[in-house]
């Protein structure tokens, strides 16, 4: 088993480079001029979509990667895992998405290739976060290759075989709404972890960090809902529900946790994870033809359940604290000593 | 007074949801064809600005977010109001600016709209720097009400009725800048404060999080002076003034820092605040047809002028410690051990 | 040598602005119409390069700034002295590039010079790295005036004496990779310092610091490939060849920072850094026309050898560490009790 991790993403590695070999061309102007005497245009080599994807990038990185740091222990894992997963997974993506719509031919990448595999991992990095703690590498690398490979034909069947096209971005961020769902069941563990570690000195430390992956992407989730949008009209709209939305998630989200919170205080784990709850309710429909007071309503709403679910889901959790920190003492070197010792806190709860 | 937060947080977002359900819609190429029949096009569906939006709204969340989370007690307030004021805000701000430039009607909002949303909550943000821990999250929602009613009020009046709008821009942000100056006079009694807890702990990791903060807005004040100048040259210009401007003001204030500091070291705090003074002077002019090297000359007495107000200006801040913790207890869940301890330490002094 | 940085810094800076007021004008619409009656439209006052600037311009100050947070008291020198020799750097990049170029005649300048300024200034900041805690901020102004003009020099040779006009991107960044190995010589001393602070707190979070600078740099290094690349299809492969070339980078780094690691263990330190040579390895070859199954190779082959160079490269380093604290003490103004305990135990070892 000492060789399994390096071993097995050397070998990813080896095969995703020989699949690129295969199939994999980047798209130029000589290949669109031919293509444009043939059938559809749906390539280009224009940078038009270029700041689209550099937003959709910083989310899956920074965003995501700092989202789950709030766990004084995970600060490593949050961030070094996720950077894995999405590296991986990016590649792996680009593969099965091109292959599939390809229809097993070479085919051509550009920008849009670029953006969609990068969605791709967020399935993964979500699913991920109900995990986290309770996985080693290895099976995080196997779990992105199944997780990705099964969005890639849902979204395959999707937008091919049911002619959803025009609203495929809506349906593919529609299955990844479906995911958040399992990766809050898995924040979950997080409040019993808490109560276990009242003196725990980086907690206020660790929360910061987790709101730079909150503010990152709350930032940027308008360019993730409008990412693949069809440009014009429907783009705009898709950028501005978001905005609203998210906007009224805020208040609402703060609204609620003064509300169920001792005393009226407003508690971080609520703020770092309700505030996003109305960029995910927006993503079924945000290039759609509503009215600007929808989305605000639409963001609220989620704000509301968001917070509620979060404290009310959380009974339920006990015991969950010390299979949590089970392969994390596996995972990164321990050579700080305080490391070894909140180690040895999270496995004696 | 245990509900007086939440209710008021909801109330407002019910209000926020009728308005704009009133008076908001969406601009869509059919609006603009018609309106182009008419009077002006000054509201688009392209994308051009929306780059733009992106980096004004990572200086208002991020940037803003992160600068006062030097205070180790303050890191989620600063984080935390930060962001409800300015989600709050950018809703209100909408509805306020767009009724008034309307008179009154039913107005279309595009990307712009969303620039200047972001805008007009800066002025609460600065401000909210200068009372960071003397008000609670209930006046702090006041406050974002009543502020931005004034700026619009006061943007209105620059723009409709002086006819000053071609440098329009530069007035609003003119007035940001005079409001700069009430925030320094209130973040100067973290100087007092610093001094009465010789022995906190984690004050160097929270003066890198502040640097967070100041560099996300360093780097793109350049964006936010340009945003909505005219395009072309004027825009152009306004991004390169600003660029070596803030450049400048970081190599004198770095030189300021140390003449004034014991033994001639370097005071972290002089480079969070007055590297930025740079794009703060910049504002009035920007966009204005002045040689390269005044903008370095420009810049080069803002971090000058910053450094040495803030050196003199903190004789008189002594006892106003006290004060400054009263609030904070109220606000976050006091569910860190270490957290309520350091209540206790800055309440005592 | 009390006022020796104070007055050498405002001498520089009153230098720049004389050389600015000599040489250096904006760009304008007029000026370009003037010239394209006569040789090259190099420069524009179009906004195409504005998104490339920014990108660049957070690798620069965010980026490079926290990179190099990992040591726990060199968070303010690495941000700190990181943004102060940019800002100069920018400035004297801007006129040493565009008198060299110019043939000693006045210049105008625009978006295209400002990214050009920044990527002078990162030679001096992977040189920084090399040299943390040996140099004073006064050294650090001379070695920043020194290696820019070599920069300068060198990019000016490269480009107007050898005519090796259409590929000088990649020219000039190849430089920039033969300073990376410096820096890389220098970062090594850490690995010491560290097995000598066995018990420091807070070296986990300043870990996750250097990683806001690791991704960062990461995100955004397809931009810094691509930013001064022809238009059209090199530039849109420059983009795709860098981000698969990090994305394999990611994979073979993490294989064989746990193939080395005790137990097959992760090492923080290797993610840091090996993560971005897939960035440095692309920028010699970003915009030339090779197949994406290469830019795989080239990635996995670049993180395979920057960690195995590190480990290995790194036994020498023993006694460095003294030496490694000796200037900080005068750097920052210590005004954290805990700060100058740690400035003890560092010149302890």
């Amino acid at each position: 088993m000492r060789f399994a991790f390096p071993l097995m993403a050397i070998g990813l590695e080896v095969a995703m480079i020989a699949l690129f070999g295969i199939f994999v061309q980047y798209e130029t102007d000589q290949n669109l001029s031919q293509k444009s005497n043939s059938t559809s245009v749906d390539l280009d080599t224009s940078l038009d979509l270029y700041p689209f994807f550099r937003d959709v990038h910083v989310m899956i990185f920074a965003g995501f990667g700092f989202l789950m740091t709030f766990l004084k222990k995970y600060g490593f894992s949050s961030v070094g895992i996720n950077f894995l997963i999405a590296a991986l997974g990016l590649q792996w993506g680009t593969i099965t998405q091109g292959i599939l719509h390809s229809h097993g031919e070479k085919f051509h990448i550009g920008i849009k290739n670029m953006i969609n595999a990068d969605f791709s991992t967020a399935t993964v990095l979500i699913s991920f976060g109900a995990v986290l703690g309770k996985t080693s590498p290895v099976q995080m690398l196997i779990m992105t290759i199944l997780e990705i490979a099964a969005f890639a034909g849902n979204e395959y069947l999707v937008v091919e075989i049911f002619s959803a096209s025009d609203i495929g971005a809506s349906m593919t961020i529609h299955a990844f709404g479906a995911y958040f769902g399992l990766a809050v069941a898995g924040v979950l563990y997080r409040s019993g972890l808490r109560k276990g570690h009242p003196k725990e000195e980086s907690v206020y430390h660790s929360d910061l960090f987790a709101m730079i992956g909150t503010l990152f992407l709350w930032i940027f989730w308008p360019s993730f809902n409008s990412a693949i949008a069809e440009p014009g009209d429907k783009q705009h709209r898709a950028i501005m529900n978001t905005y609203f939305s998210l906007a009224a998630c805020v208040v609402t989200a703060y609204a609620c946790s003064s509300l169920l919170e001792h005393q009226g205080k407003l508690n971080i784990v609520h703020i770092q994870n309700a505030t996003l709850a109305g960029g995910v309710a927006m993503g079924t429909c945000a290039d759609m033809n509503i009215p600007p007071y929808f989305s605000l309503i639409l963001g609220s709403l989620a704000g509301i359940v968001s917070v509620f679910g979060f404290k009310f889901l959380t009974v339920y959790d006990a015991g969950g604290c010390a299979r949590f920190f089970h392969y994390n003492s596996n995972c990164w070197r321990a050579n700080h000593r305080f490391d070894s010792k909140d180690t040895y806190l999270g496995t004696a709860i």
